[in-house]
């Protein structure tokens, strides 16, 4: 299933997408795509009726509605730093030897069209196009690396903006230059484990203002998804519905020689394959 | 007001503390101390009925329940580090020139005289008594430090529980060492604004199995409360009912020489003026 969310900012109801112009309503089904409906097995629950709504024709046509994140705001989102060795490389940093965390504000999730606002005081936003992770439930101390796909409940594309000045001059902790209003556009959609053959093989791209700026694969990757929730589950409890940003390609501002930042009126447009693609207009600051 | 929550662990009951013996009951009145609450002004809904509670005698004997959190699971815990001047002495890090920000999964939250869990393969697990801001109302780039009086809903003692080898020797990134299960005890109650006549002078300590380890008061805050909620909102959006931990004083394991850590059967008692006192035991990874 690929599961989306659409309506107003703060309104949006869940439904299934059927194909590019039609979707499932599925409100009646679950209030949201949140912690409750992850955690009690609502994945399940809704795989008959959605099958029988469509094969009804009980479908409806998107329209122009707008597309929020896929998923409610989580209990926490989590990212991996430096994850494809060649983007390691053009920050000039050492390829990690273990996952490097840090994490997001979770009010930073907006939909994958929604404007990206520079931050006041800013000079250094950034862009990161990465496969998220959503977990499907409660997750702590997994044996087994191979145990990590039954927590997992889908895959998301994201854009992990970030202040690279707040990010690395201002303390030294990430999450200060991670954590802006606008900073993790989501979605399209969230697509079931099902409907990806295999995650460690997916192409991903990401334009700004017209120039192909990252071009990259999951196959590079250091530590892929499996491994991710295998190891973070080692050290805190995942709970249902929680994001984790898998780190990003090769290709960002940061990394250019001379570095390039985002500026009003910039466009971004993503995309990686089975995920659907996004386009996000940057704003300036309030 | 003193606002506490108390019953089972996830069926905490919202109350206001009236004396050591007895609270008035408000679950009637709010489902939880939660965003929600924070956020429509709920504070002052309490006010009257609570007064005219008392008034009357519509009190309560608290007996034995267990306490919980005074807050509901928040949205975020941020986290400031080094924040005391002689702290970052005895860790060898440098006094820092502006907050350093990090996080802790909000579902390490647990009530203050609940155990806390060695993570497993933890030998560094350590402690730390901090003053804790919970933020009263939707809070973005506040203009002055002033402004940051009016954020606040108030304050509550917490246990910063820190694992420093994951902290410090697995990535850099301090989340990781932050973010196990039982890692952030906080109450016995949140003491509105009101009830503190100065913030940036209260007595702390935190006693370790009966030795006396942690001797501070928040004067010697390098950034105090008003400062670090203003500087917070500069970089990030604080959702009412968010938790700030605001750093801790000298005498933490890690400083000590040699450093010591926290084994199973070890009992942390700690307090802060006005905020109550807190005991944990320690027990051994699950």
């Amino acid at each position: 299933m690929l599961l989306m969310r659409i309506g107003a900012p703060g309104a949006e109801k869940p439904v299934v997408r059927v194909d590019e112009g039609h979707y499932v309503d599925v409100s009646d089904l679950t209030a949201d795509f949140d912690e409750r409906f992850f955690g009690t097995g609502g994945l399940a629950r809704l795989a008959e009726p959605v099958a029988e709504r469509v094969a009804t024709g009980d479908v409806l046509p998107f329209g122009d509605v707008r597309i929020g994140a896929p998923i409610a705001r989580p209990h926490q989102i989590l990212c991996i730093g430096l994850n494809y060795s060649d983007h390691a490389a053009e920050t000039g940093a050492a390829v990690p030897s273990e996952p490097i965390l840090f994490t997001k504000s979770p009010n930073t999730l907006i939909g994958p069209n929604d404007d990206v606002r520079i931050p006041r005081n800013s000079v250094k936003t950034d862009w990161e196009v990465e496969l998220g992770i959503v977990i499907g439930s409660r997750t702590s101390y997994l044996d087994s690396v191979e145990q990590a796909r039954d927590a997992i409940a889908g895959y998301v594309l994201v854009n992990d903006v970030s202040e690279r000045e707040f990010q690395q001059e201002r303390g030294g902790q990430w999450s200060k230059g991670k954590s802006a209003e606008t900073f993790n556009p989501a979605g399209p959609w969230l697509a079931t484990t099902d409907e990806i053959p295999d995650v460690r093989d997916l192409d991903m791209f990401l334009d700004v203002s017209g120039v192909r700026r990252q071009t990259g694969n999951t196959k590079t990757m250091i530590f892929d998804p499996y491994f991710i929730v295998h190891y973070l589950s080692q050290f805190l409890v995942l709970e249902p519905g929680d994001l984790i940003n898998t780190g990003t390609p090769p290709g960002v501002g940061l990394g250019l020689k001379p570095p390039v930042y985002l500026k009003p009126g910039d466009v971004m447009e993503l995309g990686i394959a089975r995920l659907g693609t996004a386009r996000q207009n940057v704003v300036g600051p309030r």
